[in-house]
């Protein structure tokens, strides 16, 4: 497998300022996986059977066969996903004004309460193993379990911030590549410069020592070498060995849901960096990445739910890109 | 003349988490001089003499022969500063944490409250007028009186566009380029989409009807056809008849004092856009005026008051341009 994603499978109920969807298909494996097919198709435009990404999650047994189907249709490999008694993970949230914060309503975790995710065999070996936001001891045995990913990346949020600072800061130690937003990393490092902040994550320093680390053993290691930094409608920055990569984010006057946007995108980022093969991306490389990356969650950003980059078309996407490059000048 | 800059003069008490100033010379004319008069410099290096850069304001009796002569000392034209009797403008203001909103302590108007902007003779038609941030109405006297400019931009802030709408709206339909920031541009089209707000300035939709306008006339007439958005440390999104350009800011992680920033941006931008003689700029004549722009506005930043840009060394300047070219890939 050339990308694996472990990650939440959800039904959303949202409410945005445009109108509102309920049951839609969410969560960040799908969204993730949604965008790493669709450049895996455009990587290749003759192939219309399986892409080599596979997705791992839990579902209900409510999950509708319709949305299984869809995802199976775009290539993905589902055979990580697990079908478990109950219901799958439900997500209510609202978005306000510039909409770039949810509200969450509610949270049901259902069957997603007790995920233990199980990694097919023959998939413990990707180029990419991106671990979606879940708990970071989670993260921890899912890096354990594929110990041979030539390249790791996690998300996280705010909960497991404030709530699991140890587990988190260990399992930064481990990852070659943190996606975070700007919120998130200035919270981590109590800073409220996101550059000074961004640093201090990379160095290590803003990290919490590892349980029962004895000042005596030295420095506990530093944090991940790449942290790419998602600033909503201000654009990314990303910083890498070789330096820092700024781009703005594609200008959109039509947003509709926000939901995603941040999968959709690290979705886009990882599946270029697993079809490189380069276990050391360069500046530049990083660069394309999130420039696709930031043009593929326009889409997302643009309808109700997976509806965006479901059904994306190759055109709509080369004209948007097209488009950004003029505005960003790259 | 080839650059007109109207604005004020001030003495500027400062307080930010680094650290404090007091009575540093500031105002936005001085700023944008200051920075207006480094570009014409950096585009002429064997010239040690004036600049075609002109300032008109207003300075009581208490300013400092010293501050005079620095600022004579750059090129500058400053016969277009009338000394009054009484005490220069003086604000008092603080920032915090991240340090993108300033908080007025409090604002001593003195010789600037009656300022009544006299353009010298000779001034009356130069390449660029810039009108900093003043009474709108009295912008609209600028005008009149610089009637012969080929290219208009102006500044403006909170209180006009909630006291002044009106007045504010004139002036907006006269000029060609508004720079303006981010929160600027929300609360005048009341739309917290930033690019729909932009838009509907310039379409002139969001901009007020003129006092005793009659529907029967038609429309009232378009905003800017250029404006320029401040977005501080999520850099710049300008909307030009050519489509939009939108970069990210200086990463610094050196934050001291951003006072005078925007002013600083806008006089190395409208020096460029002098400089080229072009009415009517082009969105990669823009894109490279606000390249220059972001990063003569980091060194300001990076200092209190104008010690930054006071003394900028070229050396520094083209080392630092180099490296934001670097990082935004432009």
């Amino acid at each position: 497998m050339e990308l694996v994603i472990v990650g939440s499978v959800a039904y959303d109920d949202l409410v945005t300022d445009v109108g509102e969807a309920e049951g839609a298909l969410g969560g960040s494996a799908t969204y993730a996986g949604l965008s790493a097919a669709f450049h895996s198709r455009l990587r290749d435009p003759n192939m219309g059977g399986p892409v080599p990404v596979g997705l791992v999650g839990v579902v209900g047994d409510d999950f509708r066969v319709g949305d299984w189907e869809m995802l199976e249709s775009r290539g993905l490999d589902l055979s990580g996903i697990e079908r478990a008694e109950g219901s799958t993970f439900r997500w209510r949230g609202r978005y306000h004004g510039s909409m770039d914060e949810a509200e969450t309503l509610e949270t049901q975790l259902n069957v997603f309460g007790e995920f233990e995710p199980k990694i097919p065999a023959g998939w413990t070996s990707p180029e990419v193993l991106f671990c979606g936001n879940i708990h970071p001891a989670i993260q921890a045995a899912v890096l354990d379990s594929c110990s041979g990913a030539k390249f790791t990346a996690l998300d996280s949020m705010n909960l497991w911030i404030m709530t699991e600072p140890t587990a988190l800061s260990d399992v930064m130690r481990r990852v070659d590549m943190a996606i975070l937003n700007d919120q998130e990393v200035r919270l981590i490092a109590d800073d409220a410069n996101l550059i000074r902040a961004a640093e201090s994550i990379r160095s290590g320093d803003a990290l919490v020592e590892p349980e029962g680390w004895d000042p005596a053993d030295g420095h506990p290691g530093n944090g991940p070498d790449y942290l790419v930094v998602k600033k909503g409608e201000n654009g990314v920055i990303a910083f890498t060995p070789q330096g820092m990569v700024a781009l703005p984010a594609m200008p959109t006057s039509r947003v509709v849901d926000p939901t995603g946007c941040g999968d959709t995108f690290a979705g886009a980022l990882l599946s270029m960096v697993a079809a490189s093969g380069n276990v050391r991306p360069g500046i530049e490389e990083i660069r394309e990445a999130i420039i696709n990356a930031v043009v593929t969650a326009s889409f997302t950003l643009g309808e109700f739910g997976t509806a965006g980059i479901m059904n994306l078309d190759r055109a709509d996407y080369a004209a948007r890109r097209d488009s950004y490059r003029r505005i960003a000048g790259v």
